[in-house]
């Protein structure tokens, strides 16, 4: 064997115990016992110690240092380049910081969760400025001089700077403010009332999955607190809601979370069990959960077919036509959460907190001012209060798990999602009619063979220049959204 | 730290990967979409290697040739005797032939159920041959000039020797063999008849598993293929099973697995992910799943307040009352299969395999004459010719995948389960009339106080010497049978 051939076994084995670590995960929240949680810890633990042992490996280092790139074809520099980075970061934080970090950040995420709960800003602090002292730390460790925040951001988006990041979303920002204002003056639809069967939502939500491309076979849905996806290549599991009053939380969970798993499911199969076997960068991945979700899933051809369905699974549930069905899907209400946010003000939700958890990170923001700052930054977009802590700035789970510099994806998938859009439009003519048929088939055939096949093997920005045609601006998903609500709320 | 105090924390975290790696059986058997099965096996692989590298670790070798036991408390000195016993296993056994073993007998089990399903020996007999040598190789390597027989029984019953069983078999045999005869020759009770709707199985076995002691916030029932209980510590599991036409399979697989599972949560919390936190061996988890079931949930006073609760589920289901229901419970039936036998029978088809296996390991047995000494035994201990392989050689999965020695420990459960039994009944008086309440408390808190919370800190013949007050023996098991069956069937 070639020293490739045996890191990539020695890979292959790691990426393995990766999934393994996720199922864990997913059990967690969906089948664990409640009392199991302390010897769950333990476990996770052990499997998280051994990845680690993984990735420091000087094995890895050897095996690195002996390969001669010109050797290998395109794929497996691309296998060559995700180790090499992997590899680095695991080597350039401390044992020592990695394993304060691991444990700080499980305490704080209870007392974080305690705190929420009290409405205790001040319970809080102290915790989450020792998180950010560890967090700078290692960004310090992993930007070697250069910015902490771009070290951070590199985690979930390799290659993104918080300067390129700043002129995009700064374009974004009273653009959306200003549609948003006017939305807000304008009529609103009514609002979607009754009540919607548990058990019919979930039966109903199981075929949108199915509608979007989901492999049962490979997959499955169930419930969970959080709606997520779990999991790479064969084995990629889905959780959604169900709230009696609220169906399209569930349905629209559901498709979000078939976009991401969709991403997984269509890898190429030649890269399982690789580095290069799953989804890019978070960007790329809330890419496809958006453009599931709210390109497709939120369009008025597509909801004109989900009206149908909902008639035959609820009955006449009060909603006349399609057009007002339409109209209540996508209607904008004043709200504080951003996980609650329509695809118009979402992205000023994440705008908000980029803007503070780079000033956190770059020093220029004390964690004492934290909830000051929100709170007008949220006035000044919003244009009312945050009436609570747990609908301001407590209301994310993030920043208390060490999770800095991943909001920002969030938007940049929108972004994404924008620019597949357009894309995908000139290239599919039949869109509109499929979707209003519930037929996705053209258009998520489009995005595996276009960004979901090719799993790690380009960068996020190759791939989604490659995919659109030409390289990523926020222009196509502004326009977008402008079309979209002026028509719907006639502007 | 001390080297007793360094091996413990390794030897904590290789537990804790052991229970990641029961869960995922767990899943596999229960939640895993079909898809993911080639993934899953090599996440499996990538966690056995793991914990085979550590089983083999010669850190292990060295810190168990520093420690002074002298220094230790008996329980230290009981870690240390699995520590020890668990790592010579491991070094004994080349890793080139523990692969081949594992990859094997991956692939046999395959070949076993094809073979099953055409009724078809002949396609079975190369692979189960190769089973054999290997596992002769292995016994081999694991007796060092010892008897090879004796060295498998080591790893589920340590202690145990074959000429110590055989001996014990060989007083049973007769006896239940001619207590089957005037059995058979008896007037024989109704069987059951109707449909038994499988929710409400479900909703009243889970309901079975809290009476008999089952803690459902550390544990869970789900359906599977095969009932199994998985996991130690604070997430036991068990799974069950249901069939329209027959409840008694589900209430009673499902007591079997809380007798399992009760053992499992009920060692000391102490011993949590150390050696000492798992049951001692497979005869002793067995004497507990069968005392739940048979002793207890088949006995009289029981089965007359599963009567009731029967009624309350299902209605009246046309079994008149609670003696003609008891009698219905312990119907002695003419059958082929192990896993389908009465309590009465059930010995019987463990001795045959145990003496056919044994003769396959020591060289006096072919596998190619094993189907025509599998016949002639079962006809000579059941009267009746064996009808298809799959109701004779090829009903159990156990050989395919290598479990040799396995066999034997059923009835040493059994065997033990009449020890205990016998002591039991002498400390609580009112067990019958608490099992006719379906108030099982005290007689579950006998057992955990005298058996289940010791976990592995006692051998196996100790620890039930110990709690049944004398050392091990069949005849209570004997008795307790011939008096149960004398009574049913008026002999």
């Amino acid at each position: 064997m070639t020293a490739f051939d045996e890191l990539m076994v020695f890979q292959r084995e790691t990426e393995a115990l990766a999934q393994v670590a996720g199922r864990l995960s997913w059990d967690q929240e969906t089948m664990m016992p409640r009392g199991a949680a302390p010897q769950r810890a333990e476990e996770s633990a052990a499997l998280e110690t051994v990845l680690h042992a993984r990735r420091v490996d000087p094995k890895v280092g050897d095996w690195l240092a002996t390969i001669d790139e010109a050797n290998l074809d395109d794929v497996g520099r691309a296998q060559l380049r995700h180790i090499r980075r992997s590899h680095a970061r695991a080597i350039k934080v401390p044992a020592a910081l990695a394993s304060r970090i691991a444990r700080l950040t499980s305490e704080a995420q209870g007392i974080w969760a305690a705190a929420r709960a009290a409405e205790d800003v001040r319970a809080f602090v102290p915790t989450l400025s020792e998180v950010i002292t560890l967090k700078r730390e290692e960004g310090l460790a992993l930007s070697a001089g250069g910015d902490v925040y771009d070290a951070m951001l590199n985690d979930y988006e390799p290659g993104a700077t918080g300067a390129e990041l700043e002129a995009m979303f700064g374009a974004l920002r009273p653009e959306l403010s200003s549609l948003r204002e006017a939305v807000r003056e304008a009529e609103a639809p009514p609002r979607l009332e009754g009540r919607f069967d548990e058990a019919a939502q979930m039966k109903l939500t199981r075929q949108l999955a199915k509608t979007f491309g989901y492999d049962m076979s490979m997959g499955r849905v169930d419930k969970a607190v959080h709606p997520f996806s779990s999991g790479s290549g064969l084995d990629v599991r889905i959780t959604t809601r169900t709230n009696e009053l609220d169906p399209f939380n569930c349905f629209y969970s559901t498709i979000h979370e078939v976009g991401h798993a969709c991403y997984e499911q269509g890898i190429d199969r030649a890269f399982l069990l690789t580095p290069l076997g799953a989804g890019v960068s978070m960007g790329v991945h809330e890419s496809q959960s958006r453009i599931y979700e709210n390109q497709f899933g939120r369009s008025r051809p597509f909801t004109g077919w989900l009206y149908g369905q909902m008639r035959e699974a609820f009955g006449d549930f009060g909603v006349p036509d399609e057009d007002v069905f339409y109209r209540i899907v996508n209607r904008v209400s004043d709200g504080y959460v951003r996980t609650e946010a329509d695809e118009l003000q979402y992205n000023l939700h994440v705008l908000l907190r980029f803007d503070l958890e780079r000033a956190l990170m770059q020093g220029n923001l004390q964690v004492s001012e934290l909830e000051a700052a929100w709170n007008d930054r949220f006035r000044a977009d919003f244009g009312y209060d945050v009436d609570k802590p747990s609908n301001g700035v407590l209301q994310d789970v993030h920043w208390s798990v060490g999770l800095f510099g991943y909001f920002p994806t969030y938007t940049l998938g929108n972004v994404y999602a924008g620019c597949l859009y357009d894309a995908l439009r000139d290239d599919i003519h039949t869109l509109d009619t499929d979707l209003a048929q519930g037929n996705t088939s053209a258009a998520t055939g489009w995005l595996r063979q276009k960004v979901q096949t090719h799993g790690g093997l380009y960068e996020p920005r190759q791939l989604i220049a490659q995919a659109a045609g030409k390289s990523a601006s926020e222009t196509p998903l502004l326009a977008y959204l402008q079309r979209k609500f002026s028509q719907l709320y006639n502007l």
